[in-house]
């Protein structure tokens, strides 16, 4: 099952895809894809249907963010042993654990939008997650259980905000589109094995990362059980689990986004995001 | 004016204290307290009731924290000289940002509940404040025209989590019960100065914090105007100011929290919070 939301943004409608890959309206029967209608109960009533029995959405409309009112956005830091090695940092014997703000997100096409000043907005490829049911210290063997479905996740990070000002790396993760979700939130039961997807990024079309997602440090299930150690996963929280190596940051020299750039980044089984960038204003 | 949220957990009703200090039930105007009810707009629109006008609500229900639905639960790091001093770290040339998993906030007399396995939950009186409307790169000179109210927040944190587990804070900062709001949201407008509170904690009836936010480094209209240039703030983001000298982490010996420890919290104008700490379970 690939579920959506579709339109202008702020005014996204749920959809899935059906079978052959044109949008459904799903307005009849959920306001909305959101942590209340990802519940394991909420995405049986979905499976349960017929898409060819959903209204047609005819056109190209835009995508918005696959998931709507999330509540936390966390992301693991450092989490491909190369891209800890390309950053100049030790691989971590714990997972990284921080926020990007809930403002940052945006659909899986939308511009990004390079903040005033920034001269160091770099991409990163992510698979996300999102959770299903509460989830408060929870154990290895059924940590998937509360997993909702899996997304791409571009977690683009301005590396000045994020290393160069002091503190924690909030600051570099959150400005407004830095976050696209999309195109699809994939339910987990579509994905036969979510340690084993390739994972892949181009800017302006030469491919720059491309990994899998099996060279994760700490797998999907050991991120669920080890966060919620710590605090309550809420469902409708989004989780990125950190990108391999061939980030811009890497580079020798160094390569940043700048406005007219394109980005494009995949997953298998999850879809593609394509991005323009642009200056802020 | 002063808003509340009363009620069991998760079922809070919104009031708002009358002239004599009762409860005045608010549910006939507005759902809840939340970023979609403490626009600027929305605040005219409780300003004008007469409080006496509403059901008084009889007996002393629990409070919840004072606004819900938060988005975001944004806090600053080391923002008194005297606390980063005590931390033995430098004092900031520009402000430390994290965040708390909102999956934390608790009503402002809540027990604190020590996470399994912790041993150093420490104690932190912080004033907070409530954003009313988007928030994206604003000036100093209308920062607090952002300001919907002011409240107390409890940024309890664990030390070993937020600094021996490697990586970000957040971790230390998030676990459920550690971050009590309230008991009132204290609309901006009652607050003459927020530069010029009195500030402290008690713990088991001993004063260890006392502090006043005129010492702030980073005062809240720098706080605002610094954040927005990063991330986009929106209506019912919360974002706690930072603790001054004081916590169990920099006394010699260090002390914590433990089960049956009391804490109890206070600022000028804005009431007083207090909690039972209990073991997880």
């Amino acid at each position: 099952m690939k579920l959506l939301r579709y339109g202008p943004m702020g005014m996204e409608k749920p959809g899935m895809l059906d079978n052959a890959g044109n949008i459904r309206d799903l307005s009849a029967v959920i306001s909305d894809i959101t942590g209340a209608t990802v519940s394991p109960e909420g995405l049986d009533l979905l499976r349960a249907l017929d898409p060819e029995s959903l209204p047609l959405v005819e056109g190209k409309p835009r995508l918005g963010p696959c998931i709507g009112a999330v509540g936390n956005l966390i992301s693991i830091g450092l989490n491909y042993a190369d891209h800890a090695e390309e950053s100049g940092v030790p691989t971590p014997t714990e997972p990284v654990v921080f926020s990007k703000a809930t403002s940052s997100i945006s659909g899986p096409d939308d511009d990004i939008i390079l903040p005033e000043g920034s001269q160091k907005t770099d991409w990163e490829a992510e698979l996300a997650f999102v959770i299903s049911r509460r989830a408060y210290r929870v154990g290895l063997d059924e940590a998937l259980d509360y997993v909702a479905g899996y997304c791409i996740c571009h977690d683009v990070s301005e590396r000045s905000f994020q290393l160069e000002h002091g503190g924690q790396w909030i600051k570099g993760k959150s400005c407004p589109s830095f976050g696209p979700l999309g195109p699809w939130l994939v339910s987990a039961d579509e994905v036969a094995d979510v340690q084993n997807l390739d994972i892949w990024l181009d800017h302006n079309g030469t491919r720059r990362q491309q990994g899998t997602t099996s060279k994760m440090i700490f797998p999907v299930a050991e991120i669920i059980a080890y966060v919620s150690r710590f605090f309550c996963l809420l469902p409708g929280d989004v989780i990125t689990t950190g990108t391999p190596a061939g980030v811009g940051m890497g580079m020798t020299p160094p390569a940043y986004l700048r406005a007219g750039d394109r980005v494009e980044l995949g997953i298998s089984g999850l879809g593609q995001q394509r991005q323009q960038v642009r200056a802020f204003g």
